[in-house]
């Protein structure tokens, strides 16, 4: 078993340790937390102990670092584990700051592996696209649409130091564009509005979103967001090629189908990031095994990151300016 | 257009009376009926005239009379249209008798073509179905689900004329049994209850049934018969073959599909064979086009009408003996 | 029965002459067209006769016309027609050309009532979209998607007399989104490429577009369209509210499924307009004969076909410019 | 954590030692096998060691026993660990007499617990059914029909030894039919043939089934049963009430749909009872935690081993005779 350790008892650091710990390759030990008794906590369910972040540093037999803490800490403490030889797995977004983002790629590129997850690129289903999509089997990619919409708004506490709508929730959308498509992306256009929660709006951000995207091939993408969407976490993919066309469904609850005179009706879909991407959290943990071991290279790590924040940060542009915003110069990407 | 006559203006000859009018192919001139009350009203929907089976059976350039006369009069006008010289496109059931029905077989083959409808051998979903299976897209055919359930139980005066459940309901589906496996049946099964209304019990009939049906070549055919579904009308077939299955599903009134916090809610199954086979009853009268210009023989006759039939009989033995029923000695079908 | 004439004998005549015919309310008496062989022989499937535009307007049995002749006799054919006090049924584009359409609006306030037939107004599917949508299913409509793909790229020659993609094919999607939404469109962004055929940007036209449009309520409408899908007449609708979504899927030819090892394989949706909207078009041909007959108004006329070609001229100037196009000064509209 | 051992290393039990293994409530310390080899292989793969039965029962910190050891020894194992004072996970059949059963099952009453484990009924998609089932979605059930055919004929050697189709496959069924009506079943009727491969029926047993089962309170089950498919392992159930119907579906592997010129084509569905069940698998682990510490009662246990295997000797029954079976006489079930 690979002995690691983990930043960050909050969150995503429960979703992350509990697959760690029913990892049957990984052996977490440490998890550190501003808050001891957070750590405390989640050690406690997951038979690790609580500790601080210099013990994971010091610790010679932790080889990985999960870092799960606050979103404004996640750069510093990769770079800490790094610097400390470790490898890292960390929570997206390695950072908010495309500036220091860039300015910290080069010394990335000497330091052990970063994988900063994108859980969808996990996903079995989203997997499958990908996959057929790659073979050819809908000819040449034309468009595509993304479909990101979260079941209900967010705690206004969140807003403020989320980095807002584009950068916190479309970043995933982002990645994906870029993931799915040939070419790079060169374009982009962000129509927005507050329809949820006003109170959204006076905190200077947006609930709603139709986002275009365009690549030096020709492609073109459309993503949709909401931050309430009244039926669940809608999360679906289409990609509409020269032969056809590929698509990823909603996932339900089950598969129990009741029908009466009013009508068919299904299970309601996932509720929530934690139910709808379990599966591919879990292939996080086990890709992220795989990099400690040397047997892969991280899918995704710091240039992937940088990519999509500064796609993140153009579609803000758009919004201000009303306009398409270009991307031209983007040398360190 | 070819001039035809229809016998009947009830519930059935109202449906195939307007399928008439709009063909271009046909002219529905006269309507007959027991009611003159009843043919005038039909008439004056179609824009034909009332008038009486005489006058149908005497006018010489009638070539093609629709029967849709009660159940009980099917065969006694098909035969006097017949010898007449018309072309006939009967209602099912022919008959409910098989000694009348094996006693006329003879001096139908020596008439003018007898059409004997059954609708859903016109239906675009079953026939999509059958012309897949007999390209053996699933390979050998090995057994067979037919789920036939009437939305709602029928109103009880219905019942005692009705012929019971397995000659009035039933009797689709051993046409559907015949049609769609390649063996001969040799034996029946049913299984029956009434659970919908104890009052067709008190009428000596069923509600409710499951009924086996088998081969000579081993395939094995499972009917679900109920009088009452709750939500409208089920009509489904499964084919499970050597190589895989082929089924048809229920279709919805509409494709509009509602997504809330309840889960996904469509609409409605079609909910009667009005509706459902609204395509099929519209092809059926090309098919009797056709057969009267000489452009195709009877897709089902006399001879399919009493196999049927006798399948009906062979289940009524069974559910009174409590075995099953072995069907031997037919030499007539 | 109401006897009407119609103009024009080609492609939408056709359809539209076949269900006038099977209309039990009209009668389809003469037929116009440029080509008197056109007119010969569709008259004679129809059981109709031949004849000129000017015998149709002397006519005074002639209570209504269906106007389906080359686009750019729409607009004048109708005004004949209605200034002889005939009732019209007009084919979609009334013009190509806005002025003129603006210039023509106070006349036809004050002639006979003038039909523009936009056919997805009367599919069945998207009519329970709509019930559903204004019975408040899914609360405050928020946002909307329109998919809108053609099976095949049209023929080349069809392009330059086309008005373009906008005018010719989005807008149905702009009818779609105005009357789907609750506000007034005052932006159009769109971003198309031609990707289908390279000989299609040489005429100057597109073949591959996302489009935004924003309504003064806030809504968000995203239109994709593209010359060809590869699969067949891709027709989608979704929209997003405050409780929830609602949605108009493909409607497949038919209902049989097959499993194989391969997986579900099931039938292609339908390829063109005619089997889409067949049951559309035969609503459209009743709405005439309630119009003629005073139980209706026309659920669409020339301003509404006017405010359609405002948003194609829109996106086209959009699509020049690189930004977002405002809708501004429409009094007319 | 709670110390348990397993007895068997087989195909099952590499299956229930994996979930063991990644309970964070279970200690998965011995295995034993009547193969030294196959108890070492497993113990390393879940980090427990090889022992030996006698060391299991001696132990007396296991609390609890997981048998999954060849079928003929189910019993006599079970009864040797409940005899020790462990709590007992037997996997399906307890036995494959009748007989010996019901002799055993007055000590079983007087001994710790013992889950005897249908995995359907910790399947989340089945339970969905059976929850709005016994909430009284669809009103009273009615009927039933569960579909169960295996995706590929089992190797030859397995069949003499399996106690045959209705004893190895069928009693999947006769628990759910027992599970989800209300009444008692008293007559069972099967029609069998061999279709998959001959050599099965020299062998004396049948690949292909369909059999009629009947509560006391009218309810009839339908049951299907193939031992190849062709297209995976099809696993349906739907229950037919007097207000509507409720049905599990198959699950695909994936949700990605592809749609070209041939139609929409969908990912094959689960392959394996493995794939289809995993997570019922993990379930019927916790529950038996639950059971182990007293928190929940076996869901199943002998007396339902047995009801389920008298209602696999009465199918074998019908299929010899040709008649249904009455079940009277069954007081110790």
């Amino acid at each position: 078993m690979i002995k690691i350790g983990q930043i960050g008892a909050g969150r995503m650091g429960t979703v992350h340790a509990a697959n760690a710990a029913a990892s049957r390759r990984l052996d977490l030990a440490v998890i550190a937390d501003r808050s001891e008794a957070a750590a405390e906590r989640l050690a406690g369910e997951v038979d690790a102990r609580a500790g601080t972040i210099e013990e994971i540093l010091e610790d010679g037999d932790i080889r990985g670092v999960i870092v799960a803490s606050s979103t404004d800490s996640h750069l510093d403490n990769s770079l800490a584990c790094l610097r400390a030889g470790k490898t890292v797995f960390c929570e997206k977004p390695l950072s908010l700051s495309p500036d220091r983002l860039a300015e910290a790629l080069p010394e990335l590129a000497s330091l052990p592996p970063l994988f900063v997850a994108f859980n969808r690129r996990f996903d079995t289903h989203i997997r499958a696209l990908k996959d057929k999509l790659d073979a050819g089997s809908i000819g040449r990619l034309e468009t595509l649409h993304l479909i990101n919409h979260d079941p209900a708004a967010p705690s206004l506490d969140f807003v403020p130091a989320s980095g807002g709508l584009f950068k916190d929730f479309t970043i995933h959308d982002f990645d994906m564009a870029q993931w799915l498509t040939s070419g790079a992306i060169v374009e982009v256009m962000a129509w927005a509005s507050c329809l949820v929660d006003p109170r959204i709006a006076e905190l200077g951000d947006v609930d709603t979103a139709k986002i275009l995207v365009r690549t030096d091939a020709g492609e073109i993408v459309m993503i949709s967001n909401s931050r309430r969407s009244g039926y669940g976490y809608d999360q679906r993919i289409e990609a509409f090629g020269s032969k056809g066309s590929l698509r990823v469904e909603n996932v339900a609850r089950d598969e129990a189908l009741q029908m009466t005179e009013a009508g068919p009706a299904g299970a309601p879909i996932h509720f929530s990031f934690r139910e709808r991407y379990a599966d591919a959290y879990r292939a996080e943990m086990d890709h992220f095994a795989d990099i400690i071991e040397g047997k892969a290279a991280p899918s995704t790590g710091g240039a992937d990151a940088l990519r999509a924040l500064r796609l993140a940060e153009a579609a803000k542009q758009s919004l201000t300016s009303g306009e398409p915003t270009r991307l031209t110069e983007q040398a360190d990407a």
